[in-house]
């Protein structure tokens, strides 16, 4: 049946198919599972439809899966858990198991302490590699994933890793401490899981010991944690440029729909002053209608090369590429930019409006719009993110309606305006 | 001096320094730092800037630190080089070294087989633990990263992985055959970097062996570099989204102009479109102005609403979330996000529209436009990446235009035409 289907399914696929399948199908497919799921399957879920499937597994069975985690993954299950539920959950680990998860859960969402593992390998300097790898034998289990030993001093401060491979190609009698490597880079466990996801991409660690307040070896970051964590934020960023919030492809039609109006509503707000602009040259266009039709060529243009620039810099921010170093030289870079092909596209559309219309000066008019705009554009596209950032906001955020308002306004004022001057 | 300043930073930050200053300050940079550059740093460059600064490298001392990378990384160097630049770094390796970088390089771009490296550790499945200890302690270097012994048969194909961490904790008798996981994925080398990246993500990969057509081991993929293939895919969505076609914040003002010209030609072609559908209207916005002042809020909720849904869906198809099984769903899904959407703004757009004018029937007009607007943006914006990317097309490459432009056309269409038909 069923269970033999999905029995050679890792996983993470088991957690997709979960995932895409609706409501009823999820609960059917628990159901039919029942004792056999797999512990991973659930902490591989979307935060979306966890809540949902942990409600249709059978207590028993989940306190079962829940002793077979890492704890990070217990952290990551129960975190978003109402309390009631959360303390049953919680109540079905052994004791120190527990203190181990509500530890993490002390520390603040999408921080290190959140992320960490609590299995680890730690051993002290002075150990041989030989006391090592007797150590690793006799142990009952061994964490994993597990990459590198750490080597701590007797306060517990980590003073170095090991690579497991380095241990394997070294002779028994060497101490760790010489084999060691000192320039490890311990995360403090409230630092941001984005800048530990930088850390990991920057630096090309596969494991990093988390550290406490006074230094003391807390646990242990994997890389695979750390890539979740890069892809947040990269579905952060790309979701917040096109103006949504943190949604889910398996979220429900309600919430969606919600969760997308206020940024349609700020939207709203930004169109209707562009509009009061228009409102202001009423006379121009009845005078002269072309100018009416012209319009969505001037917004378009101007919101797109906003965009453009924009888009590169919210990236360029988020990769560090784009830092205090070298700002003024890309927004001197983006000026030009916008500048040249502010030129390139005042020909162009100088030509069109005065073949379309027959009117020489409506070209010049379209042509002096378009290199002010795409000025505009360039000038808003790198200021406002950078601003953005420099006060700690998200430069993703809303910074695509701000872009794309600017140049609205600006285009139609300048557009109305010269027509009104110059065509009148 | 600044070779002292920058002998502390890690390769990843000396790259970074080197993309961030400008083309004169390289130059001195290398010159300065010399014989002492690590060979790790070049492999960290960017593509922007990487040309330019092998160039300013003394040849022997660039021959003597491409000596120490990974093949993955040589062939990183070689690839984009001239023809002659290219014999040239080749010829300062290794006969053996060179043949293997030739064959990564016979690879297409963007394939597992130029991500890989070819220093790996493999044995056949009779070793023990113990012979396995024994030869990695005889090597003379272990490759650096290393995290799988990669079992293969006498035919040289991988029939099984171990984690370093796993051969650890085992005793010496016990032969590799018996602690191999035979659930591995073998990577074929023509497989398509995005491909690899995903199922490093998907199934929390470390490393995995690579194989050719024959199913023989030629190489190995590590996290490392299967990250940089992640952010790459990442960076290519956003910026596509964007309307932007691949380009770096180290890119020459004339070569980003010049890259960013054909995105904002293909919408001044949309925009023109949409301008021809008011075109046809001249006469009711002549009679009727207050048409064309509202315009700007028709086009830019459309839009807006339009690029909502597509970038979900285009997130969603690169994360996989999105697939044959749930597709229909969610373009029901989305199609009754756009409804409830649509209904909302028709009320608050109507009574704007009836309070500035002081005309019921335009805030009608308005409210109507609205709903099928916000409709046609829905089914716009899911549609146009699912079909794209059923016909194996990039959805993230153009279909913003083509959303906004549907948008903008049926927009347009609709206030103007009803407001034809209501008002005068
Ligand atoms: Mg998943
Ligand atoms: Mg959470
Ligand atoms: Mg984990
Ligand atoms: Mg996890
Ligand atoms: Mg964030
Ligand atoms: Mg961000
Ligand atoms: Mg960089
Ligand atoms: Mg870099
Ligand atoms: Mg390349
Ligand atoms: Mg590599
Ligand atoms: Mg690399
Ligand atoms: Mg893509
Ligand atoms: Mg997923």
């Amino acid at each position: 049946g069923v269970r033999a289907l999905v029995a050679p399914l890792h996983a993470a696929d088991f957690a997709d198919l979960l995932e895409q399948i609706d409501s009823d199908d999820r609960a059917g497919l628990i159901r039919a599972v029942g004792a056999e799921l797999d512990a991973e399957a659930l902490s591989e879920l979307d935060e979306s439809v966890l809540d949902e499937v942990l409600s249709y597994v059978d207590p028993a069975v989940l306190a079962a899966a829940v002793k077979e985690l890492n704890s990070d993954d217990v952290v990551y299950l129960v975190e978003d858990l109402e309390d009631e539920h959360k303390a049953r959950l919680l109540g079905a680990l052994d004791d120190d198991e527990r203190v181990i998860v509500e530890q993490s859960l002390a520390y603040p969402e999408y921080s290190a302490g959140r992320m960490m593992q609590r299995e680890l390998v730690k051993a002290p300097p002075f150990w041989t590699v030989g006391d090592m790898i007797d150590a690793m034998r006799a142990a009952e289990e061994l964490p994993d994933p597990f990459y590198e030993v750490i080597v701590v001093d007797p306060g517990m401060k980590p003073i170095g890793t090991i690579p497991v491979g380095r241990i394997m190609g070294t002779t028994r009698p060497v101490p760790l401490a010489e084999i060691m490597s000192e320039d490890f880079r311990a995360i403090p466990a409230t630092q941001k899981s984005e800048d530990v996801a930088y850390a990991f991409s920057q630096y090309h660690l596969v494991s990093a010991p988390v550290v406490d307040e006074d230094g003391r070896l807390v646990g242990v970051i994997t890389i695979d944690d750390a890539v979740e964590a890069m892809d947040e934020e990269a579905e952060e960023d790309i979701l917040r440029l096109g103006g949504v919030g943190d949604e889910s492809i398996s979220d429900r039609v309600r919430d969606i729909a919600r969760s997308r109006f206020p940024w349609l509503a700020v939207n709203l707000v930004t169109a209707v002053l562009a509009s009061m602009v228009i409102d202001v040259f009423e006379d121009v266009i009845a005078a002269y209608v072309a100018l009416a039709v012209l319009m969505p060529i001037v917004a378009s243009m101007g919101g797109n090369a906003g965009t453009q620039t924009l888009t590169v810099a919210v990236r360029a921010l988020a990769t560090r590429d784009l830092t205090a170093s070298n700002m003024w030289r890309v927004v001197l870079r983006e000026t030009l930019v916008g500048l040249m092909n502010g030129l390139g596209f005042a020909i162009l559309i100088g030509i069109i409006g005065y073949l379309w219309f027959s009117d020489a000066m409506l070209g010049f008019v379209l042509a002096i719009t378009m290199i002010g705009n795409l000025l505009v554009a360039a000038l808003a596209g790198i200021l406002v993110p950078i601003t953005l950032d420099r006060f700690g906001a998200d430069p993703a955020l809303a910074s695509g309606t701000f872009v794309t308002t600017v140049t609205d306004i600006v285009g139609f004022f300048l557009f109305l305006g010269l027509g009104g001057a110059l065509l009148l």
